[in-house]
């Protein structure tokens, strides 16, 4: 269905279709569009869930360098500083990074490495925390370093019996993530039902401590221009995190969660489409309305001046027919 | 309807939906597809009209710099310097340009100008060409300088009739272009009728002095690295034009014409899905057949290297029922 559309002096010139599953405070769906139950890839946000999975091997880390774990960072000084920091706790350095080089996200991080004279790198690519923190498990579990990605890996095998617990259902297929880690499909049901569970599990639990270092650290898990910390500073509770190819999963402490998968993989639409949803389902005392509705008001410019906007278009209900 | 999948790991991560039209020698439509009669925004497949119209007012360029006013660049130094030549000649410098600053779309380009303390400007924004070609036509014909983008003024009005001469069919809306410039909403069918005009015009005419120009110049209408100029190096006689938003049009010497837009607006699926539709056209002799290969396969990256692809699905026939 459509779910957002691209306003441009008054005409819409394009379409974002997609599937979005609510879960009710009782964990039972309230909203379900379009492909729900079959299996998707969630990329990025899995970090979260894989993040739990390195705390049950061992891993030990708390705040910062945590939520630094289960983030798409955007390759700011002080996140490359902490992926230093976690590499530099288990005795290695960032020659053990397998994840690919690339430039920060963050444009003022970007201009500053290239006028340094730098360019892309291991360590500034988005999830070089999680790649850190991966390895940091393996020295902790004392497991093989070098192979750490493989889907066979002692570290992996124990991240994907995380996530099928987490989400309630098995892993559907494992494919090759962009950052070369493994990557394990789920229903948007079953990635919606993980985060759910990660703010509802007991405090001190590894699930629990994941969530907790997230909210309490939003910058350190995406970035500071960047939406997905805006919505957790916005939103007192929030539980969010995006993927590549257009996901998001988030949760709150009612019980709340939701996720959404953009069919065509663009993210664009993402912010509008996540604030209206949240409003939809009553945000309770302490959100930053002001902050929710510049999250959501995304210009779509002309000469440099907004000429239109992105404009969501929220589903409601049970739409079984178009469940594939 | 679905023009490509994006395959990760063997699975349709992503889909990209979309409308064709294919018009055959005889200019009728043999291909049908989704939303062809619809008014739309070609964005900047709407150049090469627009520059013909410059000529109709009096712009006095040939060669590269016709090519570059018909261009979406990417910012390269060739271009810069030409864009700077195009106003010169008009008695002008870059402060006269109304485009919005930006960076090159060239990642070597881009680089260079951050390196050299560099940053966003308007000399680099891909239309600074068609800006500084505007302001060279309103100079020749005598025209006000700096109101050039108004929708009402002169060379605006003689672009606007030359849009729908071209196209044959009158102009649905005038909205604001990425640039500044005045945007004419166009079927998916006038596009491509238009591109088939240029192409079968007479030699020595306008629109066909703008098609001989972009095709002996690829590189000056778009740039090195990218796959509009790979096309029409590979393809004899082919014109080609890219638009923001998921938009080309291309037309063949043999009067074979087409327009795709791609319905969310992303251009990652155009150029696997251009080349399987001008095969799908029977391109004679001459064509680069190892040169298509690799315009068409564009990787999908898992750890750096690929671990998929991007799947074109061509239509077929004329598909009334989806036109709305």
């Amino acid at each position: 269905m459509i779910l957002a559309e691209v306003i441009r002096s008054g005409f819409a010139e394009s379409r974002h279709r997609g599937s979005v599953v609510v879960l009710g405070p009782d964990g039972q769906a309230v909203v379900r569009a379009g492909e729900t139950t079959a299996a998707a890839f969630p990329r990025s946000a899995n970090k979260p869930m894989q993040a739990v999975g390195m705390l049950s091997a061992g891993l030990d880390l708390e705040g910062k360098l945590l939520a630094l774990a289960a983030a798409s960072h955007s390759g700011e000084a002080f996140h490359v500083a902490g992926v230093r920091e976690i590499l530099a706790g288990a005795g290695l350095d960032e020659a053990a990074l397998r994840c690919p080089p690339a430039l920060p996200l963050d444009e003022r991080a970007l201009r500053q490495v290239l006028r340094q004279g730098g360019d892309a790198d291991r360590v500034h690519m988005n999830c070089s925390g999680k790649h850190a923190a991966m390895l940091a498990a393996c020295a902790a579990a004392h497991w093989p370093i070098g192979s750490y990605p493989d889907p066979e890996h002692p570290l992996q095998r124990e991240i994907r019996r995380t996530v099928e617990q987490l989400s309630g259902e098995p892993v559907a297929a494992v494919g090759v993530d962009g950052c070369g880690a493994p990557l394990f499909a789920l229903s948007l049901t079953g990635l919606a039902r993980a985060f759910r569970a990660m703010v509802r599990a007991e405090p001190g639990s590894a699930p629990r401590r994941v969530a907790d270092a997230m909210r309490a650290y939003p910058d350190w898990t995406s970035g500071t221009s960047r939406p997905e910390s805006a919505l957790m500073e916005a939103v007192p509770g929030l539980l969010l995190k995006s993927g590549a190819e257009g996901v998001v999963a988030f949760a709150l402490p009612s019980g709340h969660a939701a996720a959404i998968k953009i069919e065509d993989g663009a993210a664009r639409a993402l912010p509008a489409l996540t604030v209206a949803l949240l409003r939809s389902l009553g945000l309770g005392g302490g959100a930053d309305d002001t902050a929710l509705d510049q999250i959501a008001s995304v210009p779509v410019l002309g000469g440099g001046r907004a000429v239109g906007h992105i404009r969501p278009v929220l589903p409601t209900g049970l739409d079984t027919a178009c469940d594939e």
